[in-house]
């Protein structure tokens, strides 16, 4: 890995706060539609290869001024985070295991030869943001707010090379309750024909290199019926449109066993992934205090590759449990249905009381807006602003 | 493959021209570096799912406004082509095979699920851009106008989902001749740790997603001492650095064969690689009136997979006679050593008269000179503005 020398490295008490002149009206709650609408503020922070990191600054939610030969334009040079902030019931501001963002977005800024930075200083300044624009965090129950911090390439020349300048940029939009009418299960269908991504490829960084290439296959699989596309590689699962996978099984002779597909360059280090093995490997350790309510004891947590033929195998022979997806934007979705190889393999969807999800996918989902609601305490997982 | 409706096509005839009240002072031509140097005007197409395309607009060359929330920024969803324009003794202007740009551009669009057009009228408009900025046109020998047409997502929404907003841009940069002080052969490490395309991915389009990755591993080859990355997959011979590659070899038994890859997902259907095909295959056809200077008439061109263990065996016992890369940049650059293994490959590189090429490449690089300046015409491979 290349190590880009910041002259200047990033630093959060030089950052400046412009308060907007025209602050907006607060939406209801209930009428955001995801990452539509933004908050009156937003960070910017200016790399130059020369200068380092200039000084931070906090000021309206506003266009960017774009060279159009900005190399972000033309050869995709950007990376991305995805956090949340939640409103506790004492009324403050809670971040989800920031940590884990700050961490991947920095290995992302290696692979993509971007500057480095402090990651403490970057969540300093996405605090600094949240209480800037206070007003506008939710406060309703499920509610939140989406944080998206940002890394483009903005040198203005065509020639592929490093990036000599780079603009880091923080926006938020609060988002309503994901599952605001009861959470549903969803449909997905096998890629036969795109793969998202390959060995020593770039899908273990959230690059948006990743994601562009996805949406003329999810338009194909909603043609057909299906709500998202199921990853594969020949016929290893990978991911679930923009989440992590996982697939249940239980059989008188293993127990209940719930798997995930180790990570790799193919797989994404989800936070929400990482959260789900170690609340389940915590619930399975009879030491630990934690338990998800519903499940059995008896479960066994692995990560290994996992072959669509086995489970269409699984769920022929009744042994399949359950299949969700992992991700900061629902949490915890529980799948149905898996179009395979022409046929549909149909997943058990068993939730206590219909509530839409599969019995561990419901109690992970309980217990982590608990946790990230504040409700109950797990390690550091939740950070006060 | 998905078509998107355009309401409103994208049409030349509704072209507005606004011309620059602030036109720049023209560089001196051997000043300019490659990409960094912009003319007075752009051309700008908005395309939006409910109105269609906007009527175009020629105006200043200027920053873009974009939303900081823009899925350009986020996703990577970008394309972009690069075509050049060349002054031929007459003072006329020339497009080199424009309607190949064109077609790629627009199986890149279906790809990223982006509005399609009809191909001639975006030329009738790049047409116009030149007119417009005929002053920029260099005219020293070897000069030429580098065009660089874009399209990018726009909508201001952080869901990852179909592009409802587009810009279609067409910028251009006078550029030097390449090979200021003669052509130099450049060495190539092949990439182990990183790969560039795979099966069922984007590689065979001209999407910035293929770039952004290969900034890193670019550096890593430089910091070793090489100028370019060989991108292999496994062992198989890909692309070199941003070119389509060719491998010649010659045994008394075979006589001269020139390979390239086979197109596929892995490979960018290359508008050089296409020409040095059709003149190789012209040269090699004996009822074919075009020949190239010193190339022996007994020649075979294949396209079919190369692995670089064949490229290190025939190095090895002789027989490799040249490698080379193909480029709208640089044309045709030769390859004098490629890292392999820890040790480094020999390629010959013995050109007439120290011309810095293989004996093909330097005659397919005067050949395709000549037909771009319109010194000798090549079926209607020269296009006139």
């Amino acid at each position: 890995m290349l190590s880009i020398p910041s002259v200047e490295p990033l630093t959060a008490s030089k950052l400046r706060v412009e308060p907007s002149s025209s602050p907006k009206a607060i939406p209801d709650a209930s009428a955001l539609v995801f990452g539509q609408t933004f908050t009156d503020h937003m960070l910017t922070c200016k790399w130059n290869i020369e200068r380092g990191w200039d000084a931070p600054v906090i000021s309206e939610y506003k266009n960017l001024e774009i060279s159009p030969a900005a190399t972000v334009l033309h050869y995709a040079p950007t990376l991305f985070e995805g956090l949340k902030a939640y409103k506790d019931k004492q009324g403050r501001t809670r971040l989800f295991r920031p940590d884990l963002n700050m961490a991947r977005m920095l290995r992302g800024a290696q692979r993509m030869a971007f500057p480095t930075f402090e990651p403490e200083e970057l969540i300093e300044m996405i605090k600094e943001l949240l209480r800037v624009d206070e007003r506008w965090m939710p406060t309703e129950p499920g509610t939140s707010m989406y944080i998206r911090p940002t890394m483009i390439g903005t040198r203005a020349s065509l020639g592929v090379g490093p990036s000599t300048e780079v603009l880091l940029f923080v926006i938020m939009s609060p988002v309503a309750k994901y599952y605001s009418s009861g959470a549903k299960p969803v449909s997905l269908l096998c890629s036969s024909s795109h793969v998202r991504a390959w060995p020593k490829g770039t899908g273990d960084c959230k690059f948006g290199l990743n994601y562009a290439a996805a949406v003329a296959p999810q338009m194909e699989a909603a043609q057909k019926g299906y709500q998202q596309v199921l990853w594969l590689l020949e016929d290893e699962l990978t991911e679930v449109g923009m989440m992590n996978c996982f697939v249940g099984r239980n059989t008188p002779e293993t127990g209940l066993e719930i798997v995930t597909p180790p990570l790799s360059d193919i797989i994404l280090p989800g936070v929400t992934r990482n959260s789900v093995l170690a609340l389940l490997r915590a619930h399975a350790n009879p030491s630990h205090p934690f338990t998800l309510e519903g499940v059995p004891s008896q479960l066994t947590m692995s990560e290994k590759r996992i072959f669509m033929s086995e489970v269409a195998s699984y769920a022929e022979d009744g042994s399949l449990s359950e299949v969700f997806g992992s991700g900061t934007a629902a949490i915890i979705t529980s799948v149905e249905r898996i179009g395979y190889k022409g046929g549909d393999v149909r997943v058990p969807v068993e939730g206590a009381a219909a509530s839409g999800f599969g019995p561990v996918a419901g109690a992970l989902y309980e217990a982590l807006q608990a946790i990230q609601y504040g409700d109950v305490a797990f390690e550091n997982w939740s950070v006060l602003v």
